[in-house]
């Protein structure tokens, strides 16, 4: 909460904002998040589920029952602070400064979270609902995300139950808020290449065999692709390596192995397998010995324009006056596990700039804005 | 020494390589060898000067004056041991087992200084000798070899001396005693490379500037040059990457830097200049920014056959009945230093299987072979 206690009325946005910032959720943790939110949703009739795993924490609360299900889902657990005498004020104590409210999980995504609860507050005092309203929410997103909502999802579908609508609170605004919503994701498929050969000393060439040298005119060539051409949603598939170590130390000495790890953030217009099978016969031309072990963070989702999108644009174009841009790039969310499964899924959030950053923070104003639109999205898809 | 006392009679070369062993002289360290060796050379008339530098104990040891000026050289210090625990025997005890001494030492190359010191005795008392005779001893040559022989040729240069011959007592035998000779070496020329680009996020490869993916075309093709024929004595020019690193540990982060060791072992087909001047040429084609740190450890040099290779044949064919290859590979030594200075100069040791492993031997029938090579060439050029 604001410190100087003369805070002016901000809203229960706000509010309920500040409370959560306050629990200190360091990723996987949820500081008691999950507890927090139930209390304000128990009364309203949600029942809760804790669907947890691996030590996590996940939140399942539905009300209602049967078609559509719409799912509000996010995360309570923040990024680490980074070093604290960076920050103007401490990440863990809300703090108001020039109409901005500062802390960690400002903007990713506790204010998302508290402004679900209240838009779902206003809109059950407002009348009964058709389907379900849920909420899922998980304190393992920002980490492995390996026990939070991908286990959810898992749990569910193996129920046969299936949701239509998903909206995820994470910060999507570009410049001001409601000026961008995601509405796709590309994938991500990550590799560690260990590429073999035979250490020896650097005067005996033909007696080792350099990694190195086997690896330069692979990488070469993979760095050189063009993947694909993207599409009208998503830019090409781009491919990035991120680290790449081999050596011994001494600068005498031919390593005997060479370390990379890669990373291809993909558009539809590929596919895990196409991107692994094309990597694979470039690797195969030049090193006859290597292991590659890959791992597939999210596959690409793209949520077509139907009522969901609609009914987005129009609760924002009714909260603020603007016309979202459709955005399907930047990071990874929960999304990509929500998204296959079904759902019409969209993220709408605050503006995204300070996102794990020091001093990161939220526009006040903003918060009931916020609010609105996932009401209006509610009142025109479940009334 | 040999450990139990019951040794039979293997003669002064070995006598004096035992004492040598005895001497704990880790690289840089002296150990007092060159006090023992002065020991026994001044009774022969021969005058020390100390060239120290850099805490490193040079001696400089001649008897006679004018030309020629024959220079016997060596160096005193040792590798590390490597794991006590998998020598079969101390290897600061000399130790024999089966006619083989055992030793760290023994073969790289206190036999050598040993079997030269022996050589000379005889070769003195035998009757006078015309021009200088110089033992050029050093105790850093394992390790940076900064201090050592580089920079009492530099003393001895700025003064006008000019030598003719110089023996240096390296292992340079292969299968059998006197069957190869070193004379010459590929030049080393090494490079610290650092490729600067812009750190960023792996799913926003348009923000940042991934310097490998600058580097990999660069490499590949530096991996895929040939850089020249190599020539009658020597092999092609070869080029190693021995050390590559780049990457924070994330597998999501673009690197800021991508830092690359690599080295040229090059022949007297190529210079130091031409070859830095090719790789700028590549790397100016696809990194806008890096920093390349060049050393030169060592230029190429090759004995012309003239009466040093001449009479090291001849001497080695009268003690061992065989007639050394002439051999320009392998690694560094001393004579990289001492042959620019204009000296014919050959490299003839022992065999050179076991220098810097566990369980370092040299054959003791050999001691006395080599010692009476070395006798021979002293006969055929200064008598």
């Amino acid at each position: 909460m604001a410190a100087d206690g003369n805070t002016p009325e901000y809203g229960p946005e706000f509010e309920l904002a500040c409370e959560l910032i306050a629990r200190r959720s360091l990723t996987p943790d949820d500081g008691g998040c999950c507890e927090l939110l139930m209390s304000r949703l128990a009364p309203l009739g949600f029942s809760a589920e804790w669907i947890n795993a691996g030590g996590i924490t996940n939140l399942w609360a539905t009300r209602g029952s049967g078609a559509p299900l719409m799912i509000l889902a996010g995360h309570t657990d923040v990024v680490p602070t980074g070093p604290l005498d960076r920050w103007d004020s401490d990440p863990f104590t809300p703090t108001v400064r020039n109409g901005v409210l500062y802390g960690r999980g400002a903007a990713d995504m506790k204010s998302g979270i508290a402004a679900m609860v209240c838009a779902v507050e206003r809109f059950i005092a407002a009348g009964e609902h058709k389907g379900t309203l849920a909420f899922l929410i998980t304190s393992d997103e920002e980490g492995a995300a390996r026990h939070g909502t991908r286990h959810v999802v898992e749990v569910l579908k193996a129920r046969g139950i299936v949701p239509q609508y998903a909206i995820v609170g994470e910060a999507s605004s570009n410049e001001t808020f409601g000026d961008r919503i995601v509405v796709g994701r590309r994938g991500s498929l990550g590799c560690n290449l260990r590429v073999h050969g035979k250490q020896g000393h650097v005067a005996y060439p033909h007696k080792g065999d350099n990694p190195v040298h086997r690896l330069m005119p692979a990488l070469a060539e993979l760095v050189a692709t063009q993947w694909d051409n993207g599409n009208a949603h998503f830019p090409p598939t781009s491919f990035q390596i991120s680290n790449l170590h081999s050596g011994t130390g001494a600068n005498n000495v031919i390593p005997g192995e060479a370390d990379v790890v890669f990373n291809f953030r993909y558009c539809t217009e590929s596919t895990a397998e196409q991107l692994k099978a094309r990597v694979h016969a470039v690797l195969d031309r030049h090193c006859p010995r290597y292991d590659a072990d890959w791992w597939l963070s999210g596959e690409p989702f793209l949520t077509a324009q139907a009522e969901l999108i609609d009914a987005a644009v129009a609760s924002i174009e009714s909260a603020v006056g603007i016309k979202p841009d459709f955005f399907t790039g930047g990071g990874t969310s929960d999304a990509r596990f929500i998204a296959p499964w079904g759902a019409q899924t969209v993220e709408i959030g605050p503006i995204n700039d300070s996102i794990h950053k020091l001093n990161e923070h939220v526009k006040i104003s903003d918060l009931a804005k916020l609010s609105s639109v996932y009401e209006g999205i509610l009142q025109r898809l479940l009334r």
